[in-house]
């Protein structure tokens, strides 16, 4: 088999087989193929997308390139959650812990943050000691003894992924819905778990900016995951504006916490006791999604899911007295705000720009090997449908360095859209896909 | 600038500025763009294509990439003859002295045969001391010398097609009829020439099958030429079946002198004499192509083009009598026949498989590492139309290796059409193109 013959396949619009594929993925992994062959086949794919035969053959080269978690000796269900990432999107941090003190495991891998995204592991990050670095044997120790463990990728996971995201970051050959779904599920697919509850962003500050692709996205990774064996759904939701509105990581840290003490803003507490929610019905643990979002208020309000996350953060070697008082995060030292131009209501949050000003000021990364200040960030004093007076504050700035500090504010300035009439209420979940 | 913009805006279908262009042709001369990211945006290009500006400036900064070569102060208009190669292709040694003898200079620099297709540097290879590999001083010397030089490429003659070509040999990218073009004008155009003829072959021994497809090509050469100042015109012309009756190196420069002797088969003595009247009118050498007709043939009938052959031959270092005495060429110790299995016309020849039955025998190079045996070939008994009895020979096989005699004769068994009805005559020349 030669790589130059598969790639023309591709090239014309012919499908690959299952060994082809093996072929392709071994020689990413073994680095028995150039990878000037591998970026030409890969810009193939984004020209003449993949079959469902082949998307699943890609998915399962890509999952045995490396090891795969095994957890079936531990009783019960394992779910996970995966999501495409967004701004101000930290719902792993309350679901993972009210998933696991209902009695569902929860191994979850994540990763980190880029460009106007943040990631879940920044924010673990931001709490001080804690350690998103486990080896996979400390992985299941943390799991059998709180039912959650977060950690980051690890070398033994996918490897192919490794080399082959490298690669499409470089190439321009990210933006693949097959290559993005076999990306994800591959390194899921390893965690040992038995479903996933995918939440597909949509809206101006996702990946997916048209619904239509979200919902594309969405339904190749259902497939694909059901057809490995999996119990796989997948939210679409909004992200027209930031999830709740703390946006940075020890903020988001502070926000999760209210959550998990029954405070916090309405629709991160909402989206998470959904997806929540979903988990246990893929786990087997409620019959029914009303039963899981009942289930899951049940956590919270009993302080029992405040518990277990005390207990994730002191299992890897975090202070837990953070869950308690939140002035253990590291703060900024310097605020300023963001005032309305002129009386009205909110009618729109450019969701992309915000998270960009969150960057600017340090809290996320522009190339991936910026260093994140954990402190820094923005506090939305307004969110979208919310009347507002001239002069008063849009939205709160918590910053270290000026160095970038007037350009992420007048991108702030930029971000908020006022007019005069209060806008329609937006569905935070738009579609349920896989039920 | 980044790259990875560039292959991003490819991949989307917008078109690059010239700075881009240059930024990724320097990037590809002088190694500073990774093959990975050269390698995707060499498949963007398959997929969207190439605005003419786009390929004005690719085919220019490859071009400027190596050194141009200035024959400005040779008296007198230097033309060139390219074609996009076939079976049984040998124009260039009949026509590059006929032109020479008429006084147009004739700097000729050639490439090898790949597959099913010859090169005109292994024909010249196979005259016992032919040099191909002068430097670029001693090809003016013979050009000065006698009117013409027939050379291989050099390194300092445009590198970035060279890092480029043998990129995209490697990825499937070869086939995009952009970056065909500017392969072949870039090197063109560093010849020193002011005007250039193309034969664009097409039919099942071309490279492209489809006449549409070759005109394509065509239009785009002669575009990007006529763009950059150049007199250019392209014949389209029939690759169906081979051309002439000889197919292998030291057979083909037999067949060539044939035609300087004012013999050899008719239709390669048309096609060689059309092209060279299109070079005396773009030469200005004759008023139209008529005239360049009868100065073509009277260079042949004279004996000056056999004569100028024989001086071209000796100024390169090979043994000029082969000129008069063919027996001094290489030969195959051995000879079959394959023969008709039943009565007819031949209707029609598989011209890529003839082809690879010449390559089998040694004729012809499978990669581009492998060793040529000059001595091998076919000499085709009969072509299309001809009458043909049961038994009767179709074509001579001249061999040395039965390694794959039984591979290459099975192939030309199944190569030749025979029906009941005498085929009509198919034309040579379809179409002039840039006139």
């Amino acid at each position: 088999m030669r790589a130059v013959d598969l790639i023309r396949k591709k090239r014309d619009g012919r499908e690959l087989s299952r060994e082809e594929i093996q072929f392709l993925v071994d020689g990413a992994t073994r680095d028995s193929i150039p990878e000037y062959q591998l970026s030409a086949w890969l810009m193939a794919v984004i020209w003449r997308g993949m079959s469902g035969a082949e998307l699943a053959a890609l998915t399962e080269a890509m999952l045995h390139s490396g090891e795969v978690i095994d957890f079936s000796d531990l009783p019960g269900a394992k779910v996970d959650k995966h999501s495409t990432g967004g701004v101000g999107d930290k719902t792993s941090l309350i679901l993972a812990p009210v998933v696991a003190a209902a009695g569902v495991k929860v191994p979850m891998i994540s990763g980190r943050g880029l460009g106007h995204t943040g990631g879940t592991l920044d924010k673990l990050d931001s709490i001080p000691g804690f350690n998103v670095h486990l080896s996979l044997s400390e992985f299941r120790r943390v799991l059998v003894a709180c039912g959650c463990s977060l950690i980051g990728q690890t070398p033994e996971i996918a490897p192919a992924d490794k080399r082959l995201y490298a690669l499409r970051d470089v190439t321009a050959t990210v933006e693949s819905p097959y290559l993005i779904c076999a990306s994800i599920m591959s390194k899921k697919m390893a965690e040992g778990i038995d479903a996933l509850v995918l939440d597909v962003k949509t809206g101006d500050g996702a990946f997916m900016k048209k619904q239509a692709d979200a919902e594309y996205l969405a339904r190749l990774m259902v497939e694909t995951g059901t057809r490995m064996g999996k119990k796989v759904l997948a939210l679409i939701t909004d992200m027209e504006q930031p999830l709740g509105r703390k946006i940075g990581n020890a903020l988001e840290v502070e926000e999760c916490v209210a959550v998990l003490d029954g405070k916090g803003p309405e629709d991160l507490r909402e989206l998470s006791l959904d997806l929540s929610a979903w988990m246990f019905v893929l786990a087997g643990r409620t019959k029914n999604f009303d039963e899981g979002k009942r289930l899951g208020a049940e956590m919270i309000a009993s302080g029992r899911a405040r518990d277990t996350f005390r207990e994730i953060i002191r299992l890897q070697g975090g202070d837990p007295k953070v869950v308690n008082d939140t002035s253990r995060l590291p703060h900024a030292k310097n605020r300023t705000s963001v005032k309305a131009a002129r009386a009205g209501f909110v009618t729109g949050i450019h969701c992309e720009q915000v998270g960009v000003a969150s960057m600017l000021l340090g809290g996320g990364r522009e190339k991936k090997e910026d260093k994140i200040d954990p402190a820094v960030g923005l506090v939305l004093e307004k969110k979208v449908g919310d009347a507002v007076a001239a002069g008063e504050a849009l939205c709160a700035v918590h910053y270290n360095s000026d160095a970038r500090l007037a350009e992420s504010t007048a991108l702030l300035g930029r971000s908020f859209e006022i007019g005069d009439q209060k806008p329609e209420h937006a569905p935070l979940i738009r579609k349920v896909i896989g039920r």
